[in-house]
């Protein structure tokens, strides 16, 4: 049972920005601009941004792995994470911090080497664990206050990116990372 | 026949917030952006969004009803409710005070119970009626004058939600609520 | 041969409100937010308002004809007018101009009973002869400089509406539309 | 390997207007909003803009000649060139530099008769060798400031048809362009 200190923002250690090995980003609301467009026979659109695509492949260029939970499913996402390589993808996701334990099981890590950014409460349980708990500037206002950083981009807007950029500055290692990506491409 | 005085402000009674027991929307520019998407071989698309998805099944956590009352008709919209579990959806509805009137008879309820969202002229005969009126940010600006409430949000973008928010807020049941879901899910 | 004075505003005389009989749009960037939406296998999608709908709704409770003249051609324009009741639609023309002139010859009627909102150089000769001349808030600049009036809604967020209710107020029959309308619903 | 450099604004000679005879394009976040739009059943839409394809045709009144640069590959992008008789397409291009050497050798040409828009690093190796770059508002902020000039206008939202304005005034052949254009159309 939860109590109402969940809903208030949690006492957290400085973040360990050289343990954080893992970034986990929710879809809708977050890599999506929270809309589900739906249309006759079964057609759903998801609103995905081209900033937080080329933030996924700087990510691939450090040792920070990429996970994607979503409370939902969607071919739309199946083929984003498909075309941007990321393998850890998990929907139909109700308890999101379930599926995080056994994640991080697999991949030998803990708590403390996460990052993710949410935008409902349905993230919370997740947001108050993890290192550092990221919302777009357009999540429910009363979870941005529990969250650690609010990026100043909306969701599906290059909320994603911001994170990503922000994470790369903390590690000290943003420019080393973008010259690698250039590098990869030229 | 309608009189000027259907274009003003009316005089409310304070609102009994105990007495909610059902939240019925409009669906085009409340649930939706208003937009009306259309392409060729009859594909019409409707954007919703995730914060009012998660703002009703808040409401299902309490004894509040809702109902969706759409002046058009639409497959989109039918999967929407479907996928929420909103039973009382009613599309192609010309006259929503008639609507309204056999909903209230059949769930044995008076106006004093209703809180309604609407944003245009064919909303505003119920919006007289009911015990709260609200309107999106971007509603009619002149059928926003006769609302009881403007939420920050635009239509398709959390209004609904705002205003799911706002009256379990003035319920006092806010907290209680949003714990009762971290249950259910977690 | 058009010369530089077509590129600046021209003098006209007071409206004549009173005579104004038919109320032209264009349909890119005026009855939608200006965007060609392209997807495989010819798919094509264009995003219109229902603000704007309920203002052909009302212009339909008075005597002023309504007229769509667009540039481009459509499944979903064809639709949206089909839906709508606007009988007069002209698609795929590149001289508006002399589309206007033909309609007038037909409805017996003169450039000084028309308002026409465009948001680009190929509205502008129409924009400079008819007696009153709108652009949606996101117009080009330079067009809207020609404009006799800039609406403060986006193209496909209600600009049409804007004019429409505008046109209504200068004409002194808004009230009377409006509650025309709510007794043909109710 | 690129270095510290390269992430920096670089030093250039003034803009050479006179020799500029080719403008190129990126498309996602320039041409489009940036969004990847997925569907089921592999359906992927982009949102481009009208006004951005007028901008085409007015630069089709001129002696420069418009090429688009895509590190993506869609059947939208393709359409919309040929749409707008765009006849120097590329897509699915990871090293942009190297297309436009080779388009630049094919065109007889160089950089100095060369204006770019781009929105995010994979734009700047190209970026810093043109006469002149640009970038959408909503450019990535590190890609932007490498740029010679940032659009008022967001990427799809009108800030190609704004570089497009800004080239032809100052090369001085705005007014005429513009005339031709409407010449052209009737």
């Amino acid at each position: 049972m939860y109590s109402k200190t969940t809903l208030v923002k949690p006492n957290k250690r400085v973040v360990p920005w050289n343990d954080l090995k893992l970034m986990v980003f929710d879809c809708d609301g977050v890599l999506t601009d929270g809309r589900f467009i739906y249309g006759s026979t079964n057609l759903e659109l998801k609103h995905f941004h081209g900033h937080d695509g080329l933030g996924f492949k700087l990510l691939q260029k450090t040792d920070i792995m990429i996970s994607v939970i979503s409370g939902r499913s969607s071919e739309a996402l199946e083929r984003r994470c498909r075309d941007l390589n990321i393998p850890y993808l998990f929907q139909n996701i109700t308890n999101k911090l379930k599926c995080l334990d056994n994640l991080l099981k697999d991949l030998k890590l803990s708590y403390t080497n996460v990052a993710y950014m949410g935008d409902d409460w349905n993230d919370v349980p997740v947001m108050r664990k993890v290192a550092f708990s990221a919302v777009p500037a357009d999540a429910q206002p009363d979870v941005a206050k529990i969250a650690d950083w609010v990026s100043e981009y909306r969701g599906g807007q290059g909320a994603a990116r911001d994170l990503i950029n922000y994470v790369l500055m903390r590690k000290g290692i943003y420019e080393k990372t973008v010259l690698a990506y250039l590098d990869s491409i030229g």
